[in-house]
C-alpha cells in the first residue's frame, strides 16, 4: 500500500472525529495519532527502549536540526534516520521552515527560497522547495512534509495571503521535486494549509492544496501564539475542505485540550514538543490535571504521580521521590518526567480511539475532563 | 542469618582472591562485587529499572547528601531509603565523614565530632559518631559504616597516626551507638581501616578493629590522591590483618584495573563514581579499552560501543549515534554511557567471579588485560 495512504475505518455519528489507518513504509499508525518529537533524531532524555515501552507508534525528527547536525552525509552512510537512531519505526520529517522562522532572527526570504544562519555556529544556509526535498530524502523518514512558510502570527490578512500563495507556490515545486525519483515508493509527501487565522484564505488553500492531490495534509501555521479558539476556528474552516480519505495533520499541537477538541472537528495527527518540554521543567499531565512536581506540597505525597498511569514513572516512584529528584538536579527527574508526559498523550490517544470504536466520543471527552478539572 | 555476614565460598590457590557471598537482610550479594553509587539516593541518569537491568546486586548512598536532601523526616515517612527510591534491594551507606572531608572547606574537627556547613545552602550542622549512625539508621540500608576521618593525603605520620587513633576511638563510639537499639536485627556496622599509606598504622588499625569484632570491615581513606602503587600498598598492608570470615570493602575504588588488583590481593567489595561521572564526560569503559565517545574519528563509527557488551547504549545504538547525542548535547548521551559504564563494572565482577569458579584468576587477568591495553 502507498506510503501515506490512509483508511478511514470509522467515523463518529457525533461529531467530525474519525478512526483510521496510517498505512507507511514501516508500519501502520493507528489514528487518532500522537507523535512524540525527536528533534535531533532523539526524543529528548528518553532511549529509543524507553520510547517503544510508550507505545508510540510514530515519532517526528526536525530536518533543519539534523541537516545541521550530523548533517546528511552521516545520516547517509548510517542508512537513514531510522537505522542511525535504532527506531526502526514509523518516522516523519518537518521540512526545516519551521524551526527557521522560529530559530533565526537572521534570515532572507524571497520566492527562491530562504537564507538563513546555524543556530550552532553561525555559517549561512540557503533552503528552498528544492533543497528541503533533497534533505528529508536523504534523512528518509516514512512521511516528509512541503517547505512553506509558517506565517507569522499575528499578520495583516495581505501578509497572510501572499505567504499562503507562496507557500502554494512551494508546494508544487516541492511536489515536482520529491515526484522526480524512486523515494515515492517508500517516502510519502504531505502538503500544508496555511492561511493565518483567516477562514478565507484558510479555505483557499485548502482548497488549491487539494486540487494538487497530495498524499495527505497538514494544517500549518497554528500554536504559534493565537488563541485556543482562534486555533479551533482555523481547524474548522480547513477540515471541511480537505478529502476525506486521507490523513490530517494539526502540525505542533499540542495540550490534552487541544487534542480533544481537534480530533472532534476532524484532527486524525498531532505532535508537539509540550509533553517533553515540560516534562524536563518538572510539569506532568495527569488524569487529574496538571501537576508541577517541584512544588513543596509534594515533598511528602508518598503516591504515585498518576495512579492510573503505568510508565516508569508511575510503577516505580512516588511523588515524594520525584520531587527529591528535581530538587536535588537529578538528570533522572527530567527523563522521568518526559517519559509520563509521553506515556500520557499516547494513553489519551488511545481512550480517544477506544470510544470511537463505541461511537462514545463526546461521553469519553466529558468523562475525560470532568476528571481532569476536578483538582481546580 | 546476620546481616552482613559473610560466606566464603572459594578461595583462589593463585593469590589472595576469593568467591563469597554477602548476606543481607535485602538479599544476597555475590562478591567480588562492584556497588554503583547514587550519591542521592539515586544512581546519577539512571532509573532504578535500568538499574536492575544492569544486575547491579547492591547501590550506595551517601548519608551526608541524604541526610541534607531530602532530610531524615522524609526518609523515613517514606519507610527508608530503599522504599524511597524504589529499589527494594541490598544498599550500603557510608557515613558522611568523606563528604563533609572532600566538599566543605569549612569545617571544624575535634574528638567530639565535626562542624561544617552544608554545601547547598551554607547551614551550619554537626555530625559525630553517635549522630552518624543515627542518620544511617534512619536512612535504613542493609549495611552502614562507622563515622571516621578520611585521613588526607598526603599526611605526615604523626597526623596520619592521630587521625587513625581518632577513627579507632569514633568507631567504638559509632559500636556502641548502633547495637543500643533492634537496628543490629537488620543493619549490619562495619569498621573502616585507616591509617594513610602508612604500613605500620594500616596494621595496628586493621588490629585493633579486628578486635572490635565488626561484621565487616572496610579499607578506608584511599583514592584521594595516592599513586596506584601506593593504594595497592595499603591493601597488601591491611588484609592479612583482617579476619578471613568477614567481608573485605576497598572503598571509592575504582577503575578496572584496580579492582582486578585488589581482588587479587582479597578484596571482596567496591564502590566507584568514575562509571557514572566518566560516562557523563563522554568516556566509556569497552572490552578493549577506554573510549572518549565525543572524539571525531567516532562520527562515522556505525558499529556498538564494545561488540561484547549487551547494555541498553550497546544493543540499541552504534558509537556514530552517541557521538551524534553527546555533540547535540542531548541528555541521553549522559544516561545511556553511564549505564554501559556500570554494565562493564558488573560483567567485570561476572568475569572475575566466573574465573574464581575454576580458579583461573590470573588467566582470566592477563587475558583481560591483553584484550583491554589492545588499543595502546
Amino acid at each position: 500500500m502507498q506510503c501515506g495512504s490512509f483508511e478511514l475505518l470509522k467515523k463518529s455519528t457525533q461529531c467530525g472525529a474519525r478512526l483510521g489507518r496510517l498505512h507507511t513504509t514501516r508500519g501502520v499508525v493507528d489514528t487518532p495519532v500522537f507523535m512524540p518529537v525527536g528533534t535531533q533524531g532523539s526524543v529528548k532524555s528518553i532511549s529509543t527502549e524507553q520510547i517503544r515501552d510508550t507505545k508510540a507508534q510514530i515519532i517526528l525528527a526536525n530536518s533543519y536540526h539534523i541537516y545541521l547536525r550530523p548533517g546528511l552525509e552521516i545520516i547517509k552512510k548510517a542508512g537513514g534516520i531510522q537505522k542511525f537512531n535504532s527506531w526502526n519505526g514509523p518516522m516523519l520529517t518537518d521540512s526545516g521552515g519551521f524551526q527557521i522562522f522560529s530559530l533565526n532572527s537572521f534570515r532572507k526570504i524571497n520566492s527562491e527560497g530562504v537564507e538563513f544562519r546555524s543556530h550552532i555556529d553561525g555559517s549561512k544556509h540557503f533552503l528552498s522547495p528544492e533543497i528541503s526535498m533533497k534533505i528529508q530524502k536523504a534523512i528518509g523518514a516514512d512521511i516528509i512534509m512541503c517547505f512553506d512558510e509558517c506565517t507569522p502570527y499575528p499578520s495583516t490578512f495581505e501578509y497572510a495571503k501572499n505567504s499562503m500563495l507562496l507557500s502554494l507556490e512551494w508546494a508544487k515545486r516541492c511536489k515536482d521535486e520529491f515526484y522526480n525519483d524512486d523515494s515515492k515508493n517508500t517516502q510519502a509527501l504531505f502538503g500544508i494549509v496555511q492561511g493565518s487565522i483567516f477562514k478565507d484564505l484558510r479555505k483557499e488553500s485548502a482548497l488549491k492544496m487539494r486540487d494538487m492531490d497530495f498524499v495527505g495534509y497538514a494544517v500549518g501555521g497554528v500554536s504559534v501564539g493565537e488563541s485556543k479558539e482562534e486555533m479551533m476556528n482555523v481547524v474548522e474552516a480547513t477540515v471541511p475542505y480537505l478529502p476525506e480519505n486521507k490523513a490530517r495533520y494539526l502540525m505542533g499541537v499540542g495540550m490534552p485540550e487541544d487534542i480533544w477538541n481537534s480530533v472532534e472537528r476532524g484532527i486524525d495527527m498531532f505532535d508537539c514538543v509540550i509533553p517533553t518540554r515540560n516534562g524536563r521543567n518538572g510539569q506532568a499531565f495527569t488524569s487529574t490535571g496538571k501537576v508541577n512536581i517541584k512544588n513543596g506540597e509534594y515533598k511528602e505525597k508518598f503516591e504515585p504521580l498518576d495512579p492510573e498511569c503505568d510508565c516508569q514513572a508511575c510503577r516505580g516512584y512516588t511523588k515524594a521521590y520525584l520531587n527529591h529528584l528535581f530538587r536535588s538536579q537529578e538528570i533522572l527527574a527530567l527523563t522521568l518526567l518526559s517519559l509520563h508526559n509521553i506515556h500520557f498523550m499516547i494513553k489519551l490517544t488511545d481512550k480517544i480511539k477506544k470510544a470511537l470504536e463505541t461511537d462514545t466520543f463526546l461521553e469519553a471527552k466529558k468523562e475525560f475532563f470532568t476528571k481532569y478539572y476536578s483538582n481546580k
